[in-house]
């Protein structure tokens, strides 16, 4: 694997999506920073990366934190120049709403609306003297839509989206890519498996094509960092092909 | 004027949109309970009202806090079942990314969307159990549209209407009308006229066709408000006809 | 009824919603001048509209046929000064991709969509030389979402929503409202009954509130049409309060 | 270069983004089979295309007449299985609204809607026996937006991404990807390039990165065809990273 200097910082690390962008984008020779809560679940991954010859650090990261996103970054773009940061802290979360507690809406707001401010204003702060970066958000369904129930989720998935156009009007022409990558779907995960079982039966996992598989989020993000800057886009969707919309 | 009984609360009671709100729907009957950061700013606004023959109670409300929306919204009940809850609270900044700071993105937050999202839920709160109500937000032209520089602005916009479309999608079934108003133009207070001419100098404020009246606003909100159940809106843009979009 | 010397030119004007509109707007005091394929079927309208002590002209009229609709909209203006022009030719059907045969597909469009340019763009040229005039254009659900099986009606309906947005940005400025009302929701017509019986069974015709009754949609535009044009609306969707949506 | 048994049509080959595609699915093996009005002009790409080592058939075709549709694409699937269709035919014009002859709006919607219709259906036609394929379609900014004067050229693709979202709902599901490529941007061709000569002076011809290259919206239509199956795409922007939007 050829390496390249840079990095690219991926906010909000998870098992599933998180993982795969910092297996893909290793691969592709970035230094990975990765940043979730509790960075310990991190060592699997680590070690995926390290095995397969890339290049990673791991670290525990409260996203809602300033302090704290400013030094992941910092850090990150210490071991090599922040090429790419990606956002990717999800809070899905249902309740009428009546039952949407205050505390439910405002901590849903701080993981998925006010860290990928945080996140893409401090990443923007590295890349404006260069020139040059990628800051990348991942949007869902409830960015686009405020479905029953959903008042805290989509409200803060809409607020994110807001971000990133703000932040793609003012940075784009000082060369620096923001997108939006809308997963409009289910993506294959231990939880959202959970949840179709509870609430479908078990017939709901027979469909291998029903769900969309984490690495397939990376890919439409390498897709993203790939286009030259005389074609970008800033928001596309993606959905399996089975998926009724 | 017949009077109902009825309270129409309004949140976010300022010197223009809010008061022509007040002043249309007490002359409609409706007893008004008017609440805005300093409750004392609304004297003149219930001498005009009392003057015409309407009922109305001012109070100083923040309505970032929980407690306080419920008691002003708790209290305005008792004098008469609240029929009509408009949230109308303002938080309109534009800085460049790089000036954003947490701060102001959380405070523009907290004005313009999390606000909202209290006074709806207890809202809500009160007119289920009698089967009726309604639920209004003031949009802007950043509830669509993150324009640049408008990072915190548009992503509480953003978000507000997040709200407001989960609300309409859960309630509208039980018969309350949830319903959001996007004013997609300059409104014509003394704080636009000033920027509008430190922007474009004095000709700008020549055209008295260029700026939205408050009172037609508040004329908007009659119309939804008036609307049978059979033919709800829960979204409408209204801008002045020399405005180009 | 107070008259006023002002005609109001319905443009399909079938048995429901186009004779709503024509009752309503005759009892505000409007010149109706109403247009269908075959105008004998106008009679019980004309009948009804007269006994209520208003004036209306019925006519057979091909909106499809750039001549008729020239013919139309100079012969209402002859009456009296057309103000008012309201399209509201509707094609819904619904075909496979590989069933949707061409002639289907340029019927559907010339009657939702061609027509309405026809229509929009000669009631322009009446209303232009004095500077003032409404013309509403009737949408659906399929205005804004192309659904499966809906390639020609949501084609032209989209079509149909681009003429009436490119007119708006050009006539609002010289006084001309154009408004495009949207109507997310089945209409409590003959065919959509029975479509609904076939679809769902005996049961589905049990709710009245399911379906839109076809004097609200007249209501709609009346409300659209007393907007004071320093805050009129371009857009605004209407539903049932029990719709799902 | 490997060769794939593979056929990619393109509807609507003119000298720049037609052209582009060409060569790039050339250049990845597929078999091309490139139509335009007039198939004489395709020489110079033909000869490109050969002299390269690819594989290409240019034929004279309209696309507003179903039959020549129909058998440009059943010659295309006879050389090689029709794996890829893309409909590029354009036909931006503007003109005030009373200046919009009905001949041009109807014109307009032939060539930029009803052909589309055309040619996804019959591709559809052919690829879902086989239980694969690609539709495309080439978008504007007039795909979302009616501007001032774009009745006829807004309508038209209004009307087309409607085309394209019902098949993409039908036809998904059946293993066959409908995306439709949003340009939102002017493209570096002789007549942008003469437009905005004429409206802005020769300086706006200054800044290289102000149009798109055309191979930049081949390279796009690329990564749309080479997206797994598990998370396609249907829409998509892009624009250059100097745009304004």
């Amino acid at each position: 694997m050829a390496k390249r200097n840079a990095t690219a910082a991926i906010i909000g690390a998870g098992d599933y999506i998180g993982a795969e962008i910092a297996k893909k984008f290793a691969a592709e020779g970035f230094t990975i920073f990765a940043g979730r809560r509790n960075g310990d679940k991190l060592a699997p991954l680590v070690d995926e990366v390290q095995a397969a010859g890339g290049k990673i650090f791991a670290r525990s990261l409260d996203a809602r934190k300033e302090e704290e996103i400013t030094a992941f970054l910092n850090d990150a773009d210490k071991e090599a120049p922040l090429e790419v940061c990606i956002f990717n802290v999800g809070a899905n979360v249902n309740f009428p709403i009546l039952d949407t507690t205050e505390r439910v809406f405002r901590k849903v707001w701080e993981m998925a609306c006010y860290s990928g401010f945080l996140a893409g204003r401090e990443a923007a702060r590295l890349m404006l003297p260069r020139g040059q970066g990628n800051i990348f958000f991942t949007g869902a369904t409830a960015s686009l839509r405020g479905g029953r129930g959903y008042a805290a989720f989509a409200s803060a998935k809409f607020g994110l989206r807001a971000v990133a156009q703000a932040m793609a009007r003012e940075l784009g022409p000082k060369n620096i890519h923001v997108a939006h990558l809308i997963i409009d779907s289910g993506v294959n995960t231990e939880w959202v498996r959970q949840r179709r079982l509870e609430a479908l039966g078990p017939d709901a996992l027979n469909d291998p094509d029903a769900l969309m598989p984490p690495a397939s989020v990376a890919n439409a993000y390498w897709s993203l960092y790939a286009q030259p800057r005389s074609a970008w886009t800033f928001e596309m969707e993606i959905r399996p092909f089975k998926e009724t919309w």
